[in-house]
Parts: C-alpha cells; sequence; structure tokens
C-alpha cells in the first residue's frame, strides 16, 4: 500500500511520515512548495510540486493543507482514481462542492478531527443524552488546555456539546451555559454546561458529565501528543483503500455504528 | 398505570414505593410475608400474601425478591397477563427456564443491575473496546467501594471487563491481569487490568481507561445512592407496559442501539 | 466530658445531638426557642430556654444558631466558665467584639467551616501556592455543586483561592480569572482561575489543580454528607475542653503546624 | 552564577544544560568520559575528564552520575569549596559518609527526587495522614506508569506511603495492603492501601486518597515530562549558592516548614 502525503515538509507531513513508516505502509513521495526544505525526511522519498504525480504514484494520499489547496486536489486525484484523506477544515461552498464531486469517483474520508479518542467520545456522548433524559441527568463539559490558549471553551467542547444536543434533540445554543460567574439563579433544566481551565502546556483535555441525584457517568479525554492527528490519519488511509467511491467520515473508519 | 411490587415491606420495597410515587404511576399494592411489618408505607396500600391477587390488580410487577419465589411468580404472573420487571440474580437452570417460558405470554424485563448509568457504561465499554485496537490501547478498570467489602474486583467491574473482552473477541479469564505487586514483568499486550480501592462508606464508583501513547479514554460511573437501581426498575416498568411478549434487558429499555 | 447544643431542636442541632453521642461524650442538654420541637430527641434529655442554665451544666456548647444570639451567648458563656465552639458567620464588628470579649475568659473555637478536610485543603493550598512560583505554576480551581445552587463560584471555592493568593503574597481580586466564555486571550501569568460546574444534588466538590510545562500537584476535596460540619465541630469541643482561654481556629484543633 | 555538570554528555546531562540556559545561569562546562560524544552542546562549552577542573571553574555542581564516582567527586567538590546537588541514589555507607564528610566543608543538596511536585506532595501526605485520624480516614495511593514498567507499586507511591505511615506514627509494613484480588476480608482499619495501573507511555502519575464517611481529600500529581527532574535540580543550584556547608534535601530548597 502506497501513501503520499500533501504538504510533506511541514509539521504535520513529517508526523505523518514518521507514521506511515511505523505501520508498515510504503511511502510514496509527497508535495511541498519548498523541496530546500526537506532536511531531515527520509533519503530518496520522492517529492513534487503537482498532485498530479504524487497521486499517480499513490494509493492514498493524506491532506492536511490549505482550504486554498482543495479544488485542484479534488481533480487531480479524481482524475487518477487515488484515495483521499482530507483533514482541512473551513472550506467554502465552492471547495465543499469539489470534495462531494470528487467523492463520486474516489473514496473520501474528510474529518475536522482524526483522533480515534475524540471521534468516539462525540459519538458516545450523543448516545449517552439520548438514553440519560435531561430532566434527571445534568449534562457539563469542562476542558483544559494550555496557557496560550485565546478562547474558551475549546472547539471540540463545542463539537462534543452539539452531540449532546443532538442526542437529546434540542439546539445547542439554547441551552449552553458557560462561563458561570456570580449571581447565576439556579441550573436551567435541560442546560448543558460548559467550564474552560487553563494552565501549563496542556495539549488537551475535555470531560463531559451527565449528574442525576443518584449517579453520574462521566467520559473523558486526554491528548499526551498531537501525534495522535498524524495516527489516526494514518489509520484513515488504511481504511479507504479498497472502498468504494464516496465521502466518508471518521466515525465510518473506526466502523462506530449509526445511532 | 398500575404498579404492584413484590417483596414490598423490605427496603428494597420501600424504595420501590417511593420512586412509584415520584413517578406518577398508580401504586397497586405489594405482596409481604409480613403484614405487620407494614408501618411507615403509604396509607390504605392493598397488601397481599400471593402473588396472584397482586398480578390482578396490576399492570407491572417489579420483582426484587428471591430466587425461589420465581417459579410461582412466574407462573401467576403469565397467568394474569401482567408484566414483569425482574432483578432477581443467582437463578437455577430450572427458575430461568420458568422465567423463559412466562415470556412467550407476558413482556418480562430481566436484569442484573437496573442503574441506566451501569448499564450505558457496559455497553459503551463495549464498543470503546470495538474501536480501540488491545495493540495500542491497554484498557485498565479500576473501582473504589465502601471499606467493609470482602472481595475484589467487584462484580460490576468484572462485568465492565467481560464487556470489553467481548468487544475485543476474547475471553476475560486469558487476559485479566488483577492485584498488581512486586515484580510483575511488564504489562501483556491485550491485557485487562484491575484495581481495587476501598474506603470510607463509597456505594460504588468505576473507572475503566483506554491508553494509548499518545491519548486516553476515560468512561466512569459513580453510585451516589442505592436508590439508583429502584430508579431504573421503574423506568423499565413504565417501559414494558405495552411491550408484546418477550424476554427484555435493561439496555432495550434505555433503547441502546444492537452492536 | 458534657457537651451541650445551642439549637438543639434544628436540623444542625440534631445532627449534633447524634455525633455528641457516637463520640461517648455525654449530651448535656440544649437550649431550643421550640420546645414542643422534640420529637425524636433522645428520651430525657434536658431543654432550656436560656443558655445561662445550659452553660450550667456543661463543660463545652457548641453553637451554630444566629448572629443575633451571639452576645448574650458570649455573656453566658464566659459568665459560667463554659467553652464555646462557634459556627455562626456573618457577625457585625459589635458581635465579633463580644466574642473576643469573652474569649478572655474561656476557650472558645470560631470557624466558618467545621469540615476537617476542607480546612486541611486551604491551608495546604497555602503552603503548594508558596513552593510553586507563579510564573511555572498555573493555579486553578473548579468546583462542582447540586444543581440548585444560584451563584458561583461557591464561597470555599473563592477561600481556596484567597488562600492560594495568600501563598504568593497577592491580592485575590487582583489575579481573580473567572468565568472564562468567549474570547479571553492567553491566561495571564499569576491568575488564579475559577471554574463551577452544577449538576445533580452534590454537595460539594472542589479542586485545586497546580499545572506547570511539566507536572501538575492536584489537590480535592469531595463532601459526601452535611454531617461532616456536625463531626468536626464535635472535634472542636473534644479539643477545646482544657484549653486556656483564647481565640482558636479549626487549623488550631486539626494541630496544623504555623506557616 | 556558574553552574557545571557531571555527567553533560549523557541523557540527564543534556536536559541538564537546557535547563541551565533557560535558568540565565552560566554553565560552566562538564565533565565526561566520552568527548568525542559532545554534538549537539552548546559552542565552546568546556568538557573536563575530571571533576577537580570542573570545580574550579564552578559555584555549583549538578551530578546524577553514579555511586561509584561519588567518593572522588566528593572529595574534589570539598577541596574547591564549589556546592554540590547530587541525585545519586543507592549510595552504600562508605559512600554516604563521603557526602556527609564533604558536608562539612561545603552545602550539599542530596535528593532521591527533584521534582517539586512529588517533594511537595510527600511532605502533603504526612501532614495529610497526620490531620486525619487513621480511625475514620482511609488512606489509598493509586499510580499508573507506563506499559514497560516492571514492578509495583512504583517507588514513589511506595514513598507517599511512608510518609502516611510516618504522619500516623506506624511502620507501613506492617498496615500495607497491596494488590487486593479475591477474597479480601473487610478492609482493616489504619491500613494503606496501594494499587497500580499501567497503559500507554505514562511518564508516573499517583493520587492518595483519604477517604470518611463524610468527605474525602484527594492529592495528585502527574508528571508529563521527565525533564522536571533537570528543572527541580537547577532550582536546587540556585538556592544552594550562598548557603552555608551543610546536607539539604529538596524539602529545604522548597521552604518547607518542619513538621
Amino acid at each position: 500500500m502506497r501513501i503520499g502525503i500533501a504538504g510533506i515538509t511541514g509539521r504535520v507531513g513529517r508526523l505523518l511520515v514518521e507514521e506511515v513508516q511505523a505501520a508498515g505502509a510504503t511511502l510514496s513521495g509527497g508535495t511541498t512548495r519548498k523541496p530546500e526544505a526537506a532536511s531531515g525526511l527520509p533519503q530518496g522519498v520522492p517529492l513534487f510540486k503537482d498532485m498530479a504525480e504524487l497521486a499517480a504514484n499513490s494509493d492514498v494520499v493524506i491532506d492536511f493543507t490549505h482550504a486554498d489547496t482543495v479544488i485542484p486536489n479534488a481533480q487531480a486525484l479524481a482524475a487518477a482514481g487515488t484515495a483521499w484523506v482530507l483533514g482541512t477544515t473551513g472550506l467554502s461552498a465552492e471547495q465543499q462542492s469539489a470534495v462531494n464531486k470528487a467523492a463520486e469517483k474516489i473514496a473520501v474520508v474528510h474529518a475536522a478531527n482524526y483522533s480515534p479518542g475524540v471521534t468516539l467520545v462525540q459519538r458516545l456522548a450523543q448516545m449517552m443524552a439520548r438514553v440519560l433524559p435531561a430532566d434527571s441527568y445534568d449534562a457539563e463539559i469542562v476542558e483544559m488546555h494550555h496557557r496560550q490558549k485565546v478562547d474558551a471553551p475549546s472547539g471540540t467542547a463545542l463539537a462534543i456539546g452539539e452531540a449532546v444536543a443532538q442526542g437529546r434533540g434540542v439546539k445547542l445554543a439554547d441551552v449552553r451555559e458557560s462561563g458561570r460567574d456570580g449571581h447565576t439563579g439556579p441550573r436551567k433544566e435541560g442546560a448543558i454546561g460548559f467550564a474552560a481551565l487553563r494552565g501549563g502546556q496542556i495539549v488537551g483535555e475535555h470531560e463531559v458529565l451527565f449528574t442525576s441525584a443518584d449517579e453520574q457517568i462521566v467520559l473523558g479525554h486526554r491528548a499526551f501528543d498531537r501525534r495522535i492527528f498524524a495516527t489516526g490519519a494514518v489509520r484513515a488511509a488504511k481504511w479507504v483503500k479498497g472502498h468504494k467511491p464516496g465521502l466518508y467520515s471518521m466515525e465510518d473508519v473506526l466502523g462506530l455504528p449509526p445511532l
């Protein structure tokens, strides 16, 4: 199995190189705008300026580059019949449409977060919210990140909150309680609460708690190393090879049952 | 909706009375061998010596009594067409067979643990074990109970361990590591570890951790009050009314999707 | 050892009765404004309308009643030479002055929170803050309480925050960050952060975290039962007997070394 | 302030170099048996074969090398009047005696663990054990380490257990309960329990819990990075300069009050 890497000389690209090798797959090469920045990459790895060339040499291409390369990449990969593991977010409608069109010809995995753990936590949180009624079980989400983080709650905390809201058939915006401080009044029935801690160099920790008068169920995730996103993307690449054309999610890769 | 309670004058029976009333259902009465022990029960609640009489007055009977009453109760409830929420464990083959036979005529929920949280944790642990491969994610289960508990690990910890083993398609007995002490050697790949803490009057806390080099996913449960078993049984009673004959689990009551 | 209880027919008074008996001390009686509300108290326990009478019969009186009884109680106990365990808070300057004057004649323990654990956590948090420099270790405090609680952070969380601020020689008001939500900017060096969770019927949980790039130290407290305040007050009563006149804290009762 | 490093070309030596530079101190050089292994060290850092030469150039030397270099190092540092931060453990009686003798002439910090957090946790655990009586508060210690670890409980867990035992005035060996599995009987009053989890690449996590019927106090430590030992040693080096001759502990460096 031949895996190619878009943006191979970048920080994420280098992690992907290591994970492809750790997985025992063949590293078929990578694209880069800066071939002079290749020091430290394995000897002899082919570097391309053009996605078409990389696609021709690969069974799957992993792509965590920028939104503005999505349209040409989609065309090149669809033309070559090469599967695509795409981690780029913030796509415009036109860019998303190019992805969808490519997915008619090739298998595409597209996810915002390739951590198996985070994907699993979101799905499980949705199931928990379905099973534990909002009038008895209060849902709270607490996250902790490094001291440099400038916003709260984290995107992943909000995504878990969305999953809980979906499980309960409500809109998160209607039930969100974040940043409690001062006179808050009693907790509203059905609220989904958020709290944010900051400190040190914590990569990311999330917990969702469902608390009734009689019991508490807690689901938590800790990322020790940003490498987990590369590990998950390579897992997706191994999974996607041999699947028929279509648009897949990380939930599909993990084999999570439909709700 | 009329709910009857087997063993209404016992400790569990009294919790069930309170939960039936809190749920807004009609308390149709209860069986007891000690009608003189009824003080503290609601005024005018009908007491019966015989299950047939209670069954005739009830849509559902909740039964947490002893294994040796299972056979006559099965016959009486099937004859009356009254649904049965059964929490008795440790049934003989003959007793289990009586339950199965009743389930041809009436809807029966049978579970070892009616806590919604514990039921959910077991199912989710099984899903986690399927999705997180044993060669990367080490599974450990830690529990804490009150200082009087005489065995370890707890039955619920072992049930969670069974769920993890099922999710991985292995036998728990083949991979169990409990009570690490002294020179243990490195952790075996695929092991399921158990650790037991004891202290104070902790009702029951359980955690299952899946830890890889890069991330950790934790699922935990804390029981604050033994009342949760009564709450869950009444939830099962409300669910079972109107279901067709058959043998149901607490997973069915919670609407958990099949794996 | 004879212990008397002010306000013996109230909710706290009844817990104190149980704890005095559990500690093997003699219950010398109690004051009450409602002698008709004595049902459930031990048979024959003397009830008084007047603190002077209770004081004359007791070695120590435990008093969790209202601020407006503090002045007459102080006078009665000082006159009788009976030690005083006082849990009343929110005293006016005049009331506090009456306490101080009584403490010239009798031993007085005065504390806002008689839980040994909470007292200990505050002192230890202060020590941690001294030893772990603010430019490397970020301090965060997270608390969880029942869904009825109307304000955030809890008084105990703020008291822990004060202890951290004292340990660092800063004013809490100058470094407090609570209720993070939205664009917060990076964490300020030396900040003390607060986060509040709400759910179920949690009596009270607090955690203070000190997180550097390389390590994290966490100190936590969970109250399972409000009874802990009565247990601690009886511990204070046993300790105070035999101490010379003066004003003592719960730290003194626990024998915590001076900082 | 000039800091020298014994064993500068080793793994720990290189971390120490980084931490000395991060602390803004002058790196005065290091000893090494392998001057050819210096690649990656800062340009121009003086390398010595002999401790006497390094000592002559340094105010303090940090030494995490082997027990068999302790005697010559002690003599060289005492002769030069250079302070010594020593992290070597497993000393023979003769080696320890050489350390003690050096401490008559120079200031020596000697500790088994230079993590400020672990040092603090041990001291605080001792204080907790003094204040929380063993007949009400059950002490349990749980640790988690990477899957390669071959023994249980960890040395740090046992050191925390020793601290709890000292705080209670008992011998750990008399009250230790580890590796609960099977029919254990009820928890013994005054026991100190241990439990060990293994998984992933966890550097080291420890928690000591004191649990009564009514409350629980938990003190925990997580090491994110082994670098913390180097950070702590440099902190000790900065502290020891200017102290008079004597043998000091990491508790002294942190300014922890005597118990």
